[in-house]
């Protein structure tokens, strides 16, 4: 497609670059964002500017954050001897908002995946080690992907945590609350048979 | 849904108030242009700045442009003495890329929409009326929507040119080039045959 302006040719070249965004879908945040008032711009501008100049990465866990340390590891009325492994921050955010959690997390940054050509040493797991090696963590909880890439991720830490005394748990893999059972796959609905619970231990 | 971090949860907000993103995707941006190269974000960031800030809108026809006036206006090869109304620019670029059209335009910025509240003086009538009334255009093409609001707009302008000397024109509606007689709509049928053309004509 020709563009009447250089201008937006540029603009409509970078906001195509956004994940999922063809180019016109970006032309339409564009001509949006000429409709509209300069400050929206700008403030979208500055705020992307400053989110990648100023964040942070969480020294302990890896997670972003605004300081040198983040919201979780700061929090000394969370349990700091569990530590819960997840690939990103997006599933850090997904496990606060169950607020069923109190322990820390781990944010590998990615997951073993040979295709990707992301190795063991591309993603956050020597740290992890070396965090447990420091003491004073009980247990790790796998919660990665059950894909080829997260299961071979998880069986990785699993055996490099072998003779560190910590207990390594995975998150339950069951059929989805509300879900019919009738539509569940057969994989999940094997897992979720396998790994039932006593009645008694399901709503405590 | 809380967030680890104000810079994020800023970057989030701006960006969810683009057409059609909702905080799910604006939190993949987001997290995708922190997981990128520094550069890509700084480009994206200027490129939306200087945009805004350095884009002229043609004091011609009103078509978005580097310059004073746009390159369909500024070209002398092309006919001068047709002007083809659309709502906006992305109309112009759409015509453009057929490569049959040799006049130029004239952007309106919208169309008339009482539910909206947009009536006839936000948009660009007038202007269009003073470059008929300075003489020199034989023809305006109606290239609006056909819907309630689009049709209003034309039947609008129409009335306003009538005494000024200018052939008034819309563009074909029919059949799609490609599309099964069986599939098309009722409407759309109806117009492509009530329209219908000498066969000679057709591939002229």
């Amino acid at each position: 497609m020709d563009y009447p302006s250089l201008l937006l040719e540029n603009a409509v070249s970078e906001l195509s670059k956004l994940p999922g965004i063809g180019r016109r879908t970006a032309l339409r945040f564009a001509l949006h964002l000429l409709k509209n008032d300069p400050i929206v711009t700008s403030q979208l501008a500055d705020s992307i500017t400053k989110l990648r100049s100023e964040i942070k990465f969480c020294r302990i866990c890896n997670s972003i954050s605004d300081h040198e340390t983040c919201f979780v590891c700061n929090d000394m009325k969370r349990n700091h001897g569990i530590v819960c492994v997840v690939e990103n921050v997006r599933d850090v955010m997904a496990i606060e908002n169950t607020h069923q959690y109190n322990g820390t997390y781990h944010v590998l940054g990615g997951i073993i995946s040979p295709i990707e050509g992301i190795g063991a040493k591309d993603i956050d797991i020597e740290h992890l080690i070396s965090r447990v090696r420091e003491g004073g963590i009980e247990e790790i909880i796998m919660a990665l992907p059950t894909t080829i890439e997260g299961d071979t991720t998880s069986f990785y830490i699993n055996k490099m945590l072998i003779g560190c005394g910590v207990r390594v748990s995975a998150i339950a893999r069951g059929v989805s609350v509300g879900d019919n059972i009738e539509f569940a796959d057969e994989v999940t609905l094997g897992r979720s048979i396998a790994n039932r619970l006593p009645f008694s231990e399901m709503y405590k």
